[in-house]
């Protein structure tokens, strides 16, 4: 027997993820899909030390280690239909990035647009990213193109061909997207439309016309599907 | 406070590496650097099964994440001095790949050649690897280029370019290269020329020109430096 089985290694969380995607539905396939989708990784102390990170401004992008905490409990399984394959095929597990994986850890590579300091210590200010919000981070790590970039590497079923949807915003929508920008910051117009036009559905759902609903921060979008398109009907704060 | 600083995640081996690198002295710094370096990776039950894996022959890149299990007892540090600059110049750990990070864990793309199915289950047959003999692997994902597979990334300082050096072989040296690969079926020869030709030798002793060894599976290997290149004097077995 190899004792190396039962080996337990505990692992701490080095910071916290605080991104729009307050819930799972709606969050891209992969990272770099959505560049409007931003968030903060907050460090935790003793990383969050302005020489811990120092020298990372350099790189463009950067590997984030997580884990998928909301999928812990479900725990894992052997063979998942991933949507690369219309939600129909079952493959292996570990030949997919699901969540319900052994372990449950997840790695997306993001953009790295700025290291700030503030009264927390330092935070990393993410954009392109597919985390949800109060993702665990227990990893940071520089994207070095030079090892990580295999531009020929064969990647069989998982083709990334995304088909792309206009994007329609009734003019209500569009009213409360302006004025959340003008309240909040944020360029909730901008994301909405890059994240509804690569068709968030499940593949089992994709025969459904009307209903969808995503939740962004605190703000809950309705959509429906039109014969040119997606169109979004309203917008709203929750609570 | 936010209670998620306080989280400890439980992760557990789902395999372990068998590779040349029986120590930590001569392994390349990134993997895909030595084509030669082969390892296989030993899955454990459950996940020795069949269809745990199924579908992941498609791709001819994965990631293995593991544990750089020989350097959790000296723990992390906020700095390290990076191979990338002349082992010089300080930078924090998170702006490198340095085991020597919070949590200890290790990234790395590999070849897989093979998925093999024995006594033991389901091992992966890996090569380009650069990874310590007996490491344990906590997950195994595809290499999906569309999203791993940021060639305009930039990486500061870590710009890759390798001097090889030109490496020549004793007589003797040879003809045990010759006799192990008959015996083992190991290109051993090959692997020590792709090895060596990186100068392996770390930043602080690159003044010095005699009496360097690197141990691949059970040989010795010992080596110095000449005028025109690296000679590889020595191959014997151990024990």
């Amino acid at each position: 027997m190899n004792r190396d089985k039962n080996l337990i290694i505990e692992v701490e969380p080095i910071g916290v993820i605080h991104s729009c995607f307050t819930e799972k539905f709606g969050i891209p396939r992969q990272p770099g899909m959505v560049p409007e989708a931003t968030a903060e990784l907050e460090l935790f102390p003793p990383y969050n030390r302005e020489e811990v990170t120092r020298g990372l401004g350099q790189f463009s992008h950067v590997w984030i280690h997580f884990l998928f905490h909301e999928c812990v409990a479900e725990g894992w399984k052997n063979t998942v239909r991933p949507p690369w394959l219309g939600g129909k095929k079952r493959v292996g597990v570990l030949a997919t990035r699901s969540p319900h994986r052994p372990n449950h850890l997840g790695l997306s590579v993001v953009r790295l647009k700025a290291i700030t300091d503030g009264k927390k210590g330092v935070s990393l200010q993410l954009s392109g990213v597919d985390l949800l919000d109060k993702t665990p981070v227990i990893d940071v790590k520089p994207y070095v193109p030079y090892s990580d970039s295999i531009v020929a590497a064969e990647c069989g079923y998982a083709k990334g061909e995304v088909p792309e949807v206009e994007v329609f915003f009734a003019l209500e929508a569009i009213a409360f997207c302006e004025l959340y920008e003008v309240k909040t910051g944020r360029n909730i117009k901008t994301l909405i439309e890059q994240l509804i036009k690569q068709d968030p559905r499940p593949a089992k759902q994709k025969g459904l016309k009307a209903g969808f609903g995503i939740l962004l921060w605190d703000v809950n979008i309705r959509w429906t599907v039109t014969s040119n398109g997606f169109l979004v009907e309203s917008c709203e704060r929750v609570k």
